[in-house]
């Protein structure tokens, strides 16, 4: 019987996990380096340490029943000691391994027949050239390890640029990727539990503002075979990664086509819309997913559109927020972090309507009224 | 600004409202005796204290831009300790003592013109005599202040009963009330904001067991005019009693008649299902009221039925979850409660479907699958 959930990761992700973690009863210990973290402030517990860190990652095993992580950059030997001391976790090495690697990542991707761009592996300076030859111009090139927010990525649209990424990548193994020009990204979150039960959220539709998720819109204004494609490629990824847990698949869609860019084994903040625009929510799914609990297919209650609040390096205190809160139909998450640097996230709501054009509409209106605040700045006027 | 929000009392309805208040990036801190309580797991901090202990209140006061409570039975003193030391207390000391005292509450509720079941205060044995020439039998008798979840109530119909009621109820001041033939029992959460501003929850149906909550259905099956009734008066009590936050009225309803049963000055069982089957809840409304947000119309999504899950007083592991969650449209909460005493809340679910009568169905086999599991007695055996 499970009662203790461990979590890799203090972060947003792992708050909204814990909140509904809470919610159904359970205690949460979970493992950050930086104290009073957004998931430690919701947590039972929080053991400050770092990921690597492998006397703690044991403390953790040891308090936890089952162990998840809530970002995927976490050391792949953390995990795997937490299985040799015979410790449950969610996802297991085999999957972390694959999409924490973009070059195994999508040669499993391709090996499960979906399409993918066209990529090849660069290890060395040399093979810039073979890049250029084989996939040209433009090109996204990628850390192979690492890289989330649109950090480690660089679009390359000449030889001159190729070489700033490889000097500026400073010798990290990089993936040369043909550039799409997409119509949309698309992503769909999903779940598999431990005995092989797979439910899918519909597809949403995602907009980025330099690297960073800005607005989730759901369900995506695609075809229902486009949308039935997206399913049906999260539920082969599914089956054979053998995830236990709520994954995400990012996807370009161009047209009809349909281009897989990556998987990510954990929660997603393209999902956040579920916490308020379904029935369940990603975060109650993988906690039933890891604690052998069933899943339930999920039901939307009405079109949504999710907008990531971002810091703007101007002051760590938001206004607006009670013009905000005069929409009967937002619902506002904040996490709990001090310092509203450029981009970072701190927060997101989700606008609830009968359409999702006067979703995004709302959203916008929203997206107007909010805004950072000072308040140094404003004692010292 | 307000950053910090401290609760007097740690219970389930404390640690719904901390699940909320963080999910909106609040800070929580909770005033309760006992440790680990359901709030504190939630909450940043716990201040392990007597609610009486007045060095601790001010020290809640001192942590807290704001101070609310979860119960009503705290010491008027400490509210009134709060408010000397100038903190922000709501809902205030005024509407706390009125509802916290039978007779005043009565009286209150009689001024505003609506209607209540006759009653008189019995002071003294002798009392007990002209109650009965008043009132009569069947009635009702109940202690002043303090009770809840049906203790300090005694059904009395005879002189027989009332000699006992005064016996246990040891010298206490009573309240002899005539005994209602009543059709349901229903009741309203509503909320008022520090600028007047008041909004209401549908009205919903209660059914209790031995005096504790067990079912409410939603929205009630009354007339579209005993509804408009039930909502006039919440708003009538609200503004008369100047209360901020969330609060819920009890009525007795007989045909077309609605009398006032009672006001909780507080967020309520009967409102729980406001979390799964409203677009807001009637926690994020309490939140709002007494952090000077505005309060917004609460829309349902579907019918609902929230059923408690009560101790059984047989053992402390709940069994059965797997197979009550393979419900898509039900949503658990567990309290984090380590006993499961006898009618002891430990969680609830609700229920959603098209109707009240599918959501009664669901939650009747929810009920039936749920059980206790004596481990110790398991391990033993």
């Amino acid at each position: 019987m499970i009662r203790t959930i461990g979590i890799l990761g203090g972060g947003q992700l792992g708050r909204m996990l814990t909140l509904e973690a809470k919610r159904m009863g359970f205690r949460v210990v979970t493992l950050e380096p930086l104290p009073d973290s957004p998931c430690g402030q919701v947590a039972d517990e929080q053991i400050v340490a770092a990921y690597d860190d492998l006397r703690a990652i044991g403390e953790l095993g040891a308090r936890s029943d089952v162990v998840t992580y809530e970002f995927e950059n976490i050391p792949l030997d953390s995990v795997l000691a937490l299985e040799a001391d015979r410790r449950i976790v969610h996802p297991g090495a085999r999957a972390l391994r694959i999409t924490q690697d973009r070059i195994l990542e999508k040669t499993f991707v391709a090996e499960c027949g979906i399409p993918i761009a066209p990529f090849v592996a660069v290890r060395a300076r040399d093979e810039l050239i073979a890049a250029e030859r084989t996939i040209g111009f433009p090109a996204v090139v990628k850390t192979t390890f690492g890289g989330y927010d649109g950090k480690g990525q660089w679009i390359v649209r000449s030889r001159d640029d190729a070489e700033r990424a490889w000097r500026e990548s400073k010798g990290r193994v990089l993936i040369w990727e043909a550039l799409i020009a997409f119509d949309r990204e698309l992503s769909i979150i999903a779940a598999r539990s431990t005995t092989g039960q797979i439910v899918a959220f519909p597809t949403s539709e995602n907009r980025h503002d330099h690297g960073v998720l800005e607005t989730t819109i759901v369900p995506a204004r695609i075809t229902a075979d486009v949308a039935e494609r997206a399913r049906r490629h999260a539920v082969a990824i599914a089956e054979r990664l053998e995830i236990v847990g709520t994954f995400c698949v990012e996807f370009f869609q161009r047209g009809d086509e349909l281009l897989v860019n990556e998987v990510a084994p954990r929660v997603h903040n393209s999902g956040h819309y579920s916490l308020d625009a379904m029935q369940i929510s990603q975060y109650e799914m993988h906690v039933r997913a890891i604690c052998d609990l069933p899943l339930v297919e999920p039901r939307q209650f009405r079109p949504a559109v999710m907008h990531n609040v971002l810091g703007a390096g101007s002051g760590d205190t938001l206004g607006g927020i009670e013009t905000l809160l005069r929409d009967p139909d937002l619902k506002l998450h904040l996490y709990g972090k001090a310092h509203a640097a450029l981009r970072r996230k701190m927060g997101h709501f989700t606008v609830l309507a009968d359409s999702v054009e006067d979703a995004l509409r709302k959203a916008e209106r929203g997206r107007g009224v909010l805004h950072w605040i000072d308040e140094r700045a404003a004692v010292l006027r």
